[in-house]
């Protein structure tokens, strides 16, 4: 390497400056000092605008892209790095797919501490290399001060879906079992409790957890049997049960007492007047299945460490209104709605 | 589909609402409303969390991102929507890849007309049906007012690179030539003129374009002396030579005669003190080839419409330093080096 090359190191202690995002030699150091060590794979080394990767197969391929807005950056259980390398992975393993390769593009505010920066890309790092899914590729962006806030990232996500597999919304029929893999609430009141500064004498973490083993798992248990699976990220489980019914053009009917709710969670949402079931999660995932499929699926979502409180909480009906009801602990019913309006704002 | 599905027309005169990102129906109204009509194909219209997509082949896998933050979001030329999808486009094919696949995240700011919106999702719909690259899945997210700037779009993309080719940045050898495939500078001094509100006596349009038209031809004309592909944006021309000296070890000459440069954009350049070496585009790239296959592929480039000004503007050379030098029109010579501090912020 000649002395023009040489890189001189960046002092973490500076802040992200609009030279940071020009294309010249200060981006290049930003990327060469944080964001190269943290995410290093020999994909990303390739160093060229685009990577390239074998072609994967049989099978076909899933994509997905999720952009992340979460505020706090950093919260208990998590923060914006590991969220957005856990959320797409999420999204392209929940079509049953293997996912194999994730893009990263960070926009980032004038201004913001560049040992922050440092702590998000390590972060992502880290959960890439404990999900063994590597970030081929980025991009930055800076803007300046007062035009964004912190740091945005949008990752995208591929993966292989194996022969024979064919998961879709749209596929939920009549007498389908839902399942659920655990708790719910938990993203969504960490993220509150942080910004409202709220204590609870439990820490209530994030849930935010990379999936795609659990579903292995799943598919190898049951694979023939599966119908579809989705995350209850925004809009929680509600969000995501009246987007099956209406999708698949199907009821759901599911049991109160059935969905795990931690007891710290339910005392948070009560407290603060909110309903579990639209609360956002960041680490679950519910599963329609056939009926011969259900045991064998819960038996090994059992058997996972992220599927071990994993429930059986409802059942597919026929529905022109395709609603979603709900059997409470009392014995009453009532109808599971879309939330109407902004509960939680950038939960992710 | 039951009256609870029906979705009421999203009225246009309004602005986006925090609602408009919670997951709730208010999202599901505009994606329906604005991004799905705008951009309709098959594989969106799958309605999931991710596309799945049949797996091409043979070859390797192109991945690539780009987050666009460009301001003014609507340019002489071009807009972020457009700019979006000819961006990554490019940046895929630069490997030598078919483009294939597309995703767009993109974060709204509160209060953004939803009227724009729509008008920046029809511009990629419209870039992305001239390309024939579809964009197959995507996500919104909505942040506050003041905490982002209208609209900021990231899009990742997947290609094919078909058997027996390989580029790269680092596979420049002396003697190889350089390729440029058009006038610079375009791109930049457009953004530049809209933004300061400078009026020339010819309009000056960005030159956002998608490439790998362009670049198909060029493989089927000299792939295997094809030693790399690069688009000149941020940093421009200046910074990537640069890039390619330092990846590849080696110095470059370029001929200052030789590059085509508008004159209304050389005068505006004049005026404002701008090296238009260092000024962004968004439709040209450079090639890097062996000296047997330079004059196939200029007589390829030249036969296409994005190529006809393309000219051979340098040699690779030997250098430990790196260094990139021009011989000026007036028979002298001088280092272009990358660009020091922010010329243009928000250029892309």
């Amino acid at each position: 390497m000649s002395p023009r090359d040489a890189k001189p190191r960046l002092d973490l202690s500076g802040r992200v400056e609009m030279t940071h995002g020009a294309g010249g030699r200060a981006m290049a150091q930003l990327i060469e000092a944080i964001f190269k060590p943290a995410l290093a794979n020999d994909f990303l080394a390739q160093g060229n605008d685009q990577a390239v990767m074998p072609l994967p197969g049989p099978g076909r391929l899933a994509m997905s892209t999720d952009g992340y807005v979460v505020s706090p950056l950093f919260f208990p259980g998590g923060d914006i790095g590991s969220l957005a390398i856990h959320g797409t992975i999420n999204d392209v393993a929940l079509s049953g797919a293997v996912p194999l390769y994730l893009s990263v593009s960070v926009i980032i505010e004038e201004g913001f501490p560049l040992a922050d920066l440092a702590r998000i890309a390590d972060s992502m790092g880290a959960a890439s290399r404990a999900a063994g899914v590597p970030v081929v590729t980025g991009d930055t962006k800076v803007v300046e001060r007062g035009k964004a806030d912190g740091v945005f990232i949008s990752t995208a996500g591929l993966g292989l879906v194996p022969p024979g597999l064919d998961l879709s919304g749209d596929r939920a029929r009549p007498g389908d079992r839902v399942i659920l893999s655990g708790s719910i609430g938990d993203h969504g009141i960490a993220i509150l409790s942080s910004r409202e500064n709220l204590e609870f004498e439990t820490a209530i973490l994030s849930d935010s957890a990379a999936l795609h083993g659990l579903i292995a798992a799943m598919v190898a248990a049951a694979g023939p049997h599966l119908k579809l699976m989705r995350d209850p990220t925004r809009g929680g489980l509600a969000a995501t049960l009246n987007e099956i019914a209406n999708q698949s053009g199907v009821g759901i009917v599911i049991e109160e007492a059935a969905i795990p709710v931690k007891p710290q969670v339910a005392a948070a949402c009560e407290l603060l007047g909110i309903d579990p079931l639209t609360v956002a999660n960041e680490g679950k995932l519910i599963a329609v299945v056939d009926p011969a499929g259900a045991e064998a699926l819960l038996a090994a979502m059992r058997a996972h460490p992220l599927g071990r409180e994993a429930a059986l909480i409802g059942t597919i009906g026929e529905d022109d209104q395709h609603f979603v009801q709900m059997r409470t602990a009392f014995g009453g019913g009532r109808i599971v709605d879309w939330l109407a309006g902004e509960q939680l704002p950038r939960i992710c």
